[in-house]
């Protein structure tokens, strides 16, 4: 054991410069989101309205490979990165396997999570821009907080609509927006129509992402000089959170390793396709036959049940219509703890990958999920994400098939977050609190077929 | 601004070998501890009983002025260490001021804190000498939380005694502590003779950090195989807090500059010792100038108002006299969030220096160390421990004097943690719910007047 090499460090020269663009070299391009009024393809002219310029060129970029990234956001991402890339030696003896474990790091950023990686260039090309104002959505608080902290880099106003549940059980998250001079507003709320809609219906609604994104979206199209941020589901969420695989890829160099699989939870799906993406250019470039391995909760299933079909990105349908696996953009998930994956659809690019087999997805359970966090704390003293759990979890079923085969694979997973803001999920694991959520396939069916028809 | 850097990065080799024990180099030696019952000077063998043996002898040792870190601890730095030294460019800007600002960045630690550097070889320690459970007492939570992972890495039973107002005010640390598998028990409780009678005597104590290490002291005494530990105050926890200054000496030759003023939070001492000897030992071989800095709260302020005197570390007197600045044993500080620094005395070395005008000390109100954090968490991106906040103002006070003079100072803090499991302290500070709390010269003479003349 005396001097092995645990954590994989690369200089602040090595800072990416540019981001990987995987719908440049898919096969088969995701299909185009369509305007819901006229069915007709989007161009990125049309998003321009609600997005900065510059980010929604790069939602609807299938030419470059390779974006730069501005001097100012790799200036701001030096804050904290590169991340550690880590050999996990405490969990692979506490299981007992053969595999070797890598995870990569996004719980050292400042804000504790991945996040951050697209808050910063999404603050930043707002602010290029001229816009003074932006707004967004966050469920249980880790885009909302890295945003925050953007807006405040770039001194831009910003108004978050906060799912009411996480507004009222996560109040540390919402303490550290206003620490950076956020305004925070519980979701639905009577300060826009789609959120005075859902509370005619529902006086208690304890709210939901789709309805927080309608929100968000709805005062960005009536405020001056404001445009509406999202944290996941976008092509242009995703591309920035290519700079974790894309230093992975060289930290996995200095291990004299490749992964046989890499693994990321799966929410919207912009830090699974963070650590997975730049793999994958391996695979369809060069023949490479990594696995990848996205963990969604068995309670919000859209990848393991969904459907792949067009559908709203938001619960009012004000978005483009996006060809997804979905689960019905009136979902409800279930009130899970790992908010950050409580989303009905997947998106685009990912969805597209998995309806050609360059991907695959498997659903845990709650209880399996907080069993292998707990795990994972104890062998290598970091409490992860409740998200980030799912990861662990799935990343955990690998080693022990490994285990059982006796094959030595190479498994990396992102490790997209902390946990300490949210221990009181853990406490409530721990006393024997939680269950499981599971959605019974007639449900699932039921709730699909309430889906619109638009193509 | 393009390709400045911000961060400087030392490789996992250069985790320290050996720690620096001050008190070798020191002129005058600090008084020894005293045996209360027969005011003689202790040696090791009387701390034994106490302590695991090792680190008794770390406590007295005045010989060796570096001791080699042991493999199995270095093994367990490296999950986190080398911390970064960080260029505060952001927080410069936004003061305006010439000086240069570095800190050192101890937040990235898995459980946020400095506390970890101790934890570690102290559950080492005890593990190699065979002990199977260890008690300790803990404020805010993060020496607790620190020592509940090392106590799981090293496979040892541990009991916590959590100061009452921390454990219901801060459920977020007494959930790490379990997630580890620590017990955690709320103190003063009924499971001791000294929190039985603070309870008897006062039945609604909130507890203090005095009568906290009573009950972990006596139970330790009482448990077979058992020993008690300490998260800062003692000369062998400052010991292995010299990592931070011994990676921070080699980091500063990488800037090309050198401290005129090292600054840090002052609760027991641990941190501010961990930053400062290391660099305060080219004052003592080398002619160095560098001013180093204690920042205490001005609600509990043992260094600028109190009175050097051998006095109790416990409230219950179970532990040696120890030589210090103290306002008393049985001082009750007001309830302010930066738990960690409400203690009544400092420790034994940095008592003998500030004796000595080796070092500085500064009281801090509870009002600017939080405008200060907030000022630091919007430009650097990090929350800071409501403790560090006090570093952290310290440091502004410099460098606005810089500004006034228009001196170009090096001015290095120690970011002792962060404090995102504290936001429930900054959400009071926002809705401006906080106050200042001072001791009045007529309380504190009163006070120390109280303290018992042993010698």
């Amino acid at each position: 054991m005396k001097n092995r090499v645990k954590r994989y460090i690369l200089p602040e020269q090595d800072v990416p410069t540019q981001w990987y663009n995987i719908v440049a070299d898919m096969k088969t391009k995701p299909m185009l989101p369509l305007n819901p009024a006229t069915k007709q393809p989007l161009t990125a002219a049309d998003l321009y309205p609600l997005f900065a310029r510059e980010l929604a060129d790069q939602e609807m970029n299938e030419k470059d490979a390779f974006i730069d990234i501005p001097d100012e956001v790799r200036e701001l991402y030096k804050n904290y990165r590169c991340t550690p890339l880590v050999r996990a030696y405490e969990l692979e003896e506490a299981l007992g396997t053969p595999a070797h474990i890598y995870f990569k790091n996004e719980s050292v950023s400042p804000i504790g999570s991945h996040k951050i990686n697209s808050a910063i260039p999404q603050a930043y090309y707002c602010k290029k821009e001229g816009i003074t104002n932006i707004t967004t959505e966050t469920g249980a608080g880790q885009w909302g907080a890295a945003l925050s902290y953007a807006a405040s880099a770039f001194d831009l106003e910003l108004a978050v609509y906060m799912v009411k549940i996480s507004y009222e059980q996560k109040p540390y998250r919402r303490s550290i927006m206003q620490t950076f001079g956020a305004q925070v507003i519980p979701s639905p709320s009577m300060s826009t129509k789609a959120g005075r809609k859902v509370l005619t219906n529902t006086p208690n609604s304890s709210g939901s992402l789709g309805i927080a994104i309608s929100e968000a979206v709805e005062l960005a199209m009536n405020t001056e000089n404001c445009k509406y941020t999202l944290g996941s589901v976008l092509n242009h969420v995703t591309l920035h959170q290519t700079v974790i695989g894309l230093e992975a890829i060289k930290q996995m160099e200095m291990t004299g390793e490749y992964p046989d699989v890499v693994i990321g939870c799966f929410g919207g799906g912009s830090n699974f396709g963070g650590i997975s993406f730049p793999f994958m250019r391996n695979n369809i470039k060069n023949g490479y036959k990594t696995r990848f391995v996205a963990a969604e909760p068995a309670s919000c299933p859209k990848l393991t049940k969904g459907v792949f079909q067009y559908d709203f990105g938001d619960e009012a349908g004000y978005t483009p219509l996006l060809p997804m696996f979905t689960l019905g953009h009136n979902f409800s998930p279930a009130n899970i703890h790992a908010g950050g994956l409580r989303y009905h659809g997947a998106g685009v690019i990912a969805s597209q990958l998995l309806k050609d087999k360059m991907m695959e997805a498997v659903d845990i359970p709650q209880l399996e999920s907080f069993e292998a966090g707990c795990l994972f704390a104890r062998a290598e003293g970091i409490v992860p994400a409740p998200e980030s759990n799912h990861a662990i979890a799935a990343a955990i079923r690998e080693a022990n098939a490994c285990k059982e085969s006796g094959e030595k694979k190479v498994i990396l997973f992102n490790l997209s977050g902390h946990g300490l803001i949210d221990m009181a999920s853990y406490d409530r694991y721990l006393t024997g609190d939680l269950t499981n959520h599971f959605m019974s396939d007639d449900d699932i069916a039921k709730n699909i077929e309430k889906i619109e028809k638009f193509v």
